[in-house]
């Protein structure tokens, strides 16, 4: 009989994944509702109606729709943003502008390839029901910082326009039908060198003169009113590292303002947020009609290379702190007792749970979790009142008093 | 057109219900951890051959089995333990005992009622990989120490043990191909009067001798060796109101020994948690050979309970401290400030997004939200260099130096 195994495409999250999950998860809790965003969750399994015919044919190849055991039609929610619009339809009453948090799973039918899983977190945070300028920068100000409590500095958050792209290829002459073909292909420049832009955009059909001048014009390029008032904004409300890049382009056309990509560049992460205003978006996704503006954070990813490239170093195997051993059954109850001391005063502590093991086979049992104290109680300690604490990490090992451990272990 | 809807026996959850759910869940995870147990996360999705010829016909009706886009029969996960089973299999080199938690929705296409949901939060805690009684006793631990910090401490934890209620049923008589009828019967005894019981068991065969034979026994039964060890162990980690009770059976017949269940008698909530020692099942579901004990905390009940009784007075309907508002283009600039040092300084902190808008509009924006506290930064505080900060409890007003909210505020 072959081993069961998980889910091609789809994955387990083993302890020290969940850790840095949970931290990075508790971060992003934390900063979206410093800054007034409410948590919202909507189910994984959504009428198929509410999924199909919203972001065409080729993302609906990639949905897992199917008949419930009662014959709906239904299927798994493939991102966050029509579950959304469907609430904003659905719970009309609530107060606008809502400016909502959601960190949940969204499942996509993709090939898989490394760093790329079937069923991904989404983590999504917008402002519905809002054109101000002030909302635009609220964005702007979560992500600068998420990534400076993340512990990830080296960020840059680039911002742009579909105003000012589509102002620049009008000055250049590309005619509207070829503004998105455009698009896409600017959109590379951070990828391929420009002269392979340059000859991808005359295959497209644009002629030299329009490629030199949308390049000078991309060249020349600043900020419109709107832009310049939404990074003033943001710097007022603390955002550090913003940068104007008119060739970010964001490959999504639904956006009418303000795009944004963030990339962290030391370690080499790369984009972890995508985003901007999009304003009909909500409407043409069955929602009611509602400007909004908004990013998400790839959360897997960011996770992902914090466990690869080992970035929180003061991360361990384990969330557990200690190992009281137990060293017979007359030093049975000493044991215990420390062991509640030290959970009742907030130290994660894990006692060995077979009652008769030799000591050694508990210390290597500690060893191989990875919990970088133990605290062992004889009879001798019994005697003193005392208990041994030994340190993994540099070998030694000191006779303590009970209430010494707490300092010594937080 | 219709409006769109959220599908039948799903439910969407709102930020008021997600803060509820959050501080929940973040009380779980603090106590899990503190006790040494550890956080594992499996897919939405499995193999269908992982989830079927586990748990019964009547079960496999109530799956969510289907073909996906690649053409697998694949299914939602109908609990945890299967995929636990699974993941115990897969790493064979997780450390044992694996003392784990896992926190996560499960799918069952159960006939809807009220409070009960088609995904509902399945939150387990199990130790993987061993008979110690201390195992046993530390499961009671946490419970206690859960239902203690969750603020709701009339609770009792019901023990029994499958052994006490075999030989309960030997003592009366019973054979063995009556037990389980039996002990069905038992189970109601929490629901239905003892008459109704007596009849009931009358009907299923037993002879009116066995009868008051079996609750002859029932009231002379006590804890056994093993029973009385996991108490007092329970009890040397702190746990309280432990309460040995013979007629608790627990509905699934996979426990082995020890069985738990836990109710809040004050507010009435009823079964919160259940529970009990099951050294065959996760080889019986495909996985190794793996003694193990653990229990499950009903967290939608538990959640929507609080909510509906209000138990959390302190609860607000958002996480939001307070509004900033915006008096004028010349006091955008100190409305920013105030924003930003309050984030910076650890309070939730909303800005009304709208720059243009009246001030009697930003005060009824937060009186909507339930946002406690509102600045106000008119030209005259600018001058003054304090804010005006509004308490929409009370109604009062005071001038105070920035610095000053934070303690107002705290």
């Amino acid at each position: 009989m072959n081993t069961p195994q998980n889910l091609k495409g789809f994955r387990d999250l083993l302890p020290k994944q969940m850790l840095i999950r949970n931290k990075v998860m508790s971060v992003l809790k934390e900063v979206f509702e410093r800054y007034g965003f409410e948590p919202l969750q909507t189910p994984t399994l959504e009428y198929a109606d509410v999924l199909l015919g919203k972001y065409g044919e080729e993302a609906e190849k990639l949905m897992y729709i199917f008949d419930d055991p009662g014959g709906r039609k239904v299927g798994l929610n493939y991102d966050l943003t029509v579950p959304t619009a469907r609430v904003m339809s659905q719970y009309q009453n609530i107060p606008k502008p809502f400016k909502r948090y959601q960190i949940q799973s969204a499942y996509r039918a993709e090939n898989t390839q490394k760093g790329r899983y079937r069923q991904f977190m989404q983590c999504d945070f917008d402002v519905l029901g809002s054109s101000s300028p002030l909302s635009d920068a609220e964005i702007l100000a979560v992500i600068s910082d998420v990534f400076t409590k993340l512990n990830l500095p080296n960020f840059i958050i680039k911002v742009n326009s579909r105003q000012i792209l589509f102002s620049l290829m009008e000055k250049a002459g590309i005619p509207e039908t070829m503004r998105f073909p455009t698009l896409q292909s600017v959109d590379k420049l951070d990828k391929k060198p420009e002269e392979e832009v340059r000859e991808e955009l005359f295959k497209k059909g644009l002629s030299k003169t329009q490629i030199s001048l949308l390049f000078q014009c991309l060249k020349d390029a600043e900020p419109n009113e709107n832009l310049t008032q939404i990074i003033e904004l943001a710097q007022g409300l603390g955002a550090k590292n913003i940068m104007f890049d008119p060739r970010m382009v964001r490959g999504l056309d639904y956006y009418t303002g303000m795009i944004v990509e963030t990339v962290v560049t030391e370690p080499k992460i790369g984009s972890v947020t995508g985003g901007g205003r999009y304003d009909t978006l909500i409407q043409s996704l069955g929602g009611p009609e509602m400007k909004a503006v908004g990013a998400s954070i790839g959360m897997d990813r960011v996770c992902d290379v914090i466990e690869e490239l080992n970035l929180w170093e003061e991360m361990k195997e384990t969330a557990t702190q200690v190992l009281v051993t137990i060293f017979s059954p007359e030093t049975l109850s000493a044991s215990l007792d420390v062991t509640t001391f030290l959970r009742e005063n907030g130290i994660n502590t894990d006692i060995y749970q077979d009652m008769e093991s030799k000591l050694e086979k508990q210390l290597k049992y500690a060893n191989q979790k990875g919990i970088p104290y133990v605290v062992i109680i004889g009879e001798d300690e019994v005697k003193e009142n005392v208990v041994m604490l030994k340190n993994f990490q540099d070998g030694t090992q000191q006779k303590v008093q009970k209430e010494e451990l707490l300092s010594l272990l937080k």
